[in-house]
């Protein structure tokens, strides 16, 4: 019967008379009951389309400017049962064309789509640079990049999603419970097409990454592991190679398109993200920011164009329920229209209420990343319906915090006050940290390639109300110290990810003593955390930093970790400084030793570093 | 009649027979009926007090844990009379004491005393270093301090406040609207007492800066010139030789007041400021925040003593009502008890609904800056009743946004993005701005004594939709680049404030070329701002900068005023980039020079610096 279904399915897609329809199917049994098909075919704007199912009925057909379009709204009944029926389209004289169309069941219920949350920690990946699972796709001659080239930072290296697939087991280990590909849809650009951030086809993967079925087999992969796969999505542009780009349907498709159409021009970003916010900012400087082009070869799209919009939150949700996603991760935030961004992420969080988004917001003042999230209260009445951003804020100040010499406002200080900031946000534990991404230096390099001050900066960014996100490759002191903001270097190939490597990080083959150690530390402080509820729903409570050292407690119930920051190279502290916790007298174990302390009068740190205990003892 | 009341008055306050009773009078015709008395005599804590007077009624009386107090309710109704009644104060064996006390008649409405806005200009001076009216007073025999040293930077100069009444005109002719000097009431300490922020009497004014009709006179001759006056108050602390010091009501009048009688040691604030806000710190924190001493000599005070709280409060009321306050500046805002601090702004607005008072909070954050900002929605529902706060952030990035050479992020990029920090603030234009203050670095030693880049930032902090402070001398580019940091010499002694000074600002007189155009430069902006709707009130517009140029508009009905700060030698502004706001064909003038343009196509800065235009041509 299965396969009875498949080979339906396959048969009848092979009489798909049209160029593209988009979504290319959808689901039953959304509370949403309507959909807008995009249709692309030759001169299909002459045809009128006719759907003959049970519950499925055509509301509204736009033409478009261009005659090679049709946008079809269609409603679909609460009733309507799954299956598939031909959209038939019909001129007044001239053949028919028929085209399949699927409803599939839903495999799950919206509310069971969970989204990372602080429970969380992420292991956030480049897939051209972490592993090579499949050699066969390597190059795609009929694309236009068709240079692999390990050696060179901005070529393609091979990696690709059955490479992650393969190491799954490798990063559940470490502790992470979701990870966060960087783009794996097509990228048909004719230079660093790696990235993934220039999308040509918003539904498709691409070729080079793998297949559909090999995104959906991570996805099932890591569901098995009760993990989350969190997909990187691009609302504000797409590749200067979209396929669209030859043909576009209106003439507002994409911002400045008259420009572009008349001379190949463009106009960038202003990049003046506070023009979001600030009251006092011109028209002209807003439109600048939300329309400008982020580079010449990503054509910005404009949300206001009604059938864009649909487009892309229609893209998201076909996405979700496809790979039965674990969140979105939403790029250059700030840059596409905010009224649009409301909407989508309203429409995805209304349709999936346990899900989770989260926009990148490039800013370390926590007024803008505060604006970002969901329940801010802003005083314009702007909702972004966004339950996480990123806090590049405190992503910041622990490396500054722990690297500084002490004084009455450097060093700690910076990382006490920071946090205290947390009293703005809507939601600080549902914001994300993290040590570096793929677009800034390693977090070993921000540290000088300081062993132990890397150590105390990741065990306080796994120790924050937050969710933590850190870059494969951090557990083995990956660094870009030779080129700072080389953003080749920073995604370097992950040893032991590619046929012949003479170093594996995977087995730990090669791996020096340090790089082992660090693996291991994060290993025992990730696992630690994976079902440590004080970290990841607890109080918080910190103490002013104080002889070079700085403490922050996380509590819940009978669930106390506490993290102590330690710059001298031996120190005694006193413990009555924490006398109102009332902690006397409780046995706790040093996560990253075991060694088992009685909390008493003193406590002996007997190097620089981090030290976290905890009061479960197993 | 007048002249009998008078007689009446001095006749029997000769009469006193209580050391002290504060305060020393009140008014009729408040809405709190309410008030308590402090009464400080040997062994009046054995005593009864008894009032025999229309609508006056005591209503419990408190003794103090000292004998030598006894703290009285009164109840004054709204239908009492103003006029003096007896308080006899009688014990069970022994003689009556018979205490004059006066309920004095409201000169005008509370709602008549109008606090200073954005519509005013603030003239900051340090009393002891700006002009020695009374050569009488500058050596008060019996008082603790008695070194007049003028070579010295922190002793006593001998300024005072008729120094500061006698050249009223010339602060007005500068095209200031208000005045704010330190504080003058007494400071009887060993050292340093020129200062003013080590109070011993809360309800004196240091006899070395002159009397309480002084200082009547002087806000008597800003009134009859449509000026206002500030008064610099203190709710933290007191001076260490405050009288009370020697027998305190209670056991916690003062923070750490047991082991301060104990071993006549304190703590120190820790000065971690964003405890008041922080959601993790700790009580330790909090405590030692709150109720540490702010320096040795400086005791703490206990605003959750409920007798210290109203005695607090009902001395900002004696104030406003006896000098006809246009406002209050309460020094280390953050440091008392923040709820006792909401309740007295609270209790001082309700009184006087049209009052101002502004909070120091000496932070570069606009998170705390916005919040305490009454108003500003805090999501621990604190509100401080505070209408206006001090913009540290702003001060701070003017000067460098001037100085620094432009790049993305860099120079007017700042300005740009911390204006736009606005958007958070509950209302910005009640906020104060200034270059620097008594306690800072002069604005022409941060600028590096570059007049033109010190002209660029005052008229940037004029323009702002803000109050703004200046510092006296800052129109004759008063500097202390020789020591930065610096008290003393930031607090110099004002040319021509004292006799036989060889320069008298005043007259222009032995000024050089540079401070006299400084002065008429800042003349003719303040005289501008002085009835410029547009500045007060109007909206506000600004440009991203763009090529070393940066445009602030200030708009209201038909008057615009725009500003251009440039950093090119020379500079030709395509006007067409300010199309939006459809100005094309207005005539303007230089507010400066007096030039007149048409705002047209293009507009030529022929040399670095500030530019501010007006429509209003006359």
């Amino acid at each position: 019967m299965k396969k009875l279904l498949i080979f339906l399915l396959l048969s009848t897609s092979a009489f798909a008379q049209v160029n593209r329809i988009e979504p290319p199917n959808w689901w039953t049994g959304f509370k949403n009951e309507n959909l807008q098909l995009l249709v692309h075919h030759p001169n299909i704007g002459n045809k009128t389309p006719k759907i003959s199912y049970d519950g499925v009925s055509i509301i509204k057909v736009h033409k478009a400017k261009s005659p090679n379009y049709l946008f079809i709204d269609v409603k679909i009944d609460k009733s309507t049962k799954p299956g598939k029926f031909n959209i038939i389209f019909e001129s007044e004289k001239g053949k028919k064309i028929s085209q399949s169309y699927e409803l599939k069941p839903k495999s799950k219920p919206s509310e069971d789509f969970i989204g990372f949350n602080s429970s969380d920690a992420i292991y956030l990946i480049t897939p051209d640079r972490f592993a090579n699972g499949n050699e066969a796709n390597d190059v795609v001659k009929s694309m236009l990049e068709t240079t692999l080239d390990r050696t060179h930072d901005y070529k393609r290296h091979g990696g690709d999603i059955q490479g992650i697939t393969n190491h799954v087991d490798y990063i559940k280990n470490l502790g992470f419970t979701t990870i966060w590909p960087t783009p794996v849809l097509t990228n048909d650009m004719k230079n660093a097409s790696y990235h993934g951030y220039a999308m040509t086809d918003f539904y498709q993967v691409d070729p080079r990454f793998g297949t559909l079925t090999d995104y959906k087999n991570l996805s099932e992969k890591l569901q098995q592991n009760g993990m989350k796969l969190i997909m990187d999505q691009v609302a504000n542009h797409c590749g200067s190679e979209h396929w669209w780009m030859k043909d576009l349907p209106f003439s507002d498709w994409v911002n400045y398109q008259e420009l572009y159409e008349r001379e190949k021009k463009y106009i960038t970003s202003n990049h003046r993200r506070t023009s979001n916010q600030d009251l006092y900012a011109s028209e002209k400087d807003k439109k600048e920011m939300a329309d400008g082009w982020f580079v010449s070869t990503m054509p910005d799209l404009n949300q206001r164009n009604p059938f864009l919009a649909k487009y892309i939150i229609q893209n998201s949700i076909w996405w979700i329920e496809t790979l039965h996603l674990g969140g979105i991760r939403q790029d250059t935030y700030p840059y596409p229209d905010k009224i649009f961004m409301s909407n989508w992420a309203g429409e995805i969080m209304s349709e999936y209420s346990n899900f989770n988004i989260v926009g990148e917001e490039w800013s370390s003042n926590p007024l803008l990343i505060g604006y970002w999230q969901k329940g801010a209260n802003n005083k314009d009445g702007y909702e972004s319906n966004l339950r996480s951003t990123m806090d590049f804020a405190m992503q910041a100040i622990i490396p500054q915090a722990i690297k500084e010499t002490e004084s009455w406002d450097k060093g700690f200080a910076k990382l006490y006050d920071g946090l205290a900031n947390d009293f703005h946000y809507a939601s600080p534990k549902d914001i994300m940290i993290f040590p570096d991404n793929h677009d800034m230096d390693r977090i070993f390099t921000q540290m000088e390639e300081n062993v132990e001050n890397t150590k105390m900066a990741l065990a306080t960014y796994l120790l924050l109300p937050r969710i933590p996100q850190l870059y494969y490759g951090t557990e083995i002191l990956m660094q870009n110290t030779a080129k700072p903001g080389d953003h080749g270097l920073i995604r370097t190939d992950f040893p032991g990810g590619w046929k012949g490597d003479k170093v594996n990080a995977f087995t730990s083959e090669g791996l020096s003593a340090e790089q082992k150690d660090m693996q291991s530390y994060l290993t025992k402080i990730l696992n630690y955390r994976k079902s440590s509820k004080a970290i990841h729903e607890g109080t918080t409570k910190h103490f002013a930093p104080n002889n070079g050292i700085y403490t922050l407690f996380r509590m819940l119930n009978d669930e106390i970790v506490v993290l102590f920051l330690n710059k001298n190279e031996s120190a005694k502290v006193d413990l009555s400084t924490y006398k109102e916790l009332g902690f006397e007298g409780k046995k706790m174990k040093n996560i990253v030793t075991g060694e088992e302390i009685i909390w008493d009068k003193e406590l002996t740190l007997n190097k620089k570093g981090a030290y976290l205990f905890t009061t479960k003892l197993n």
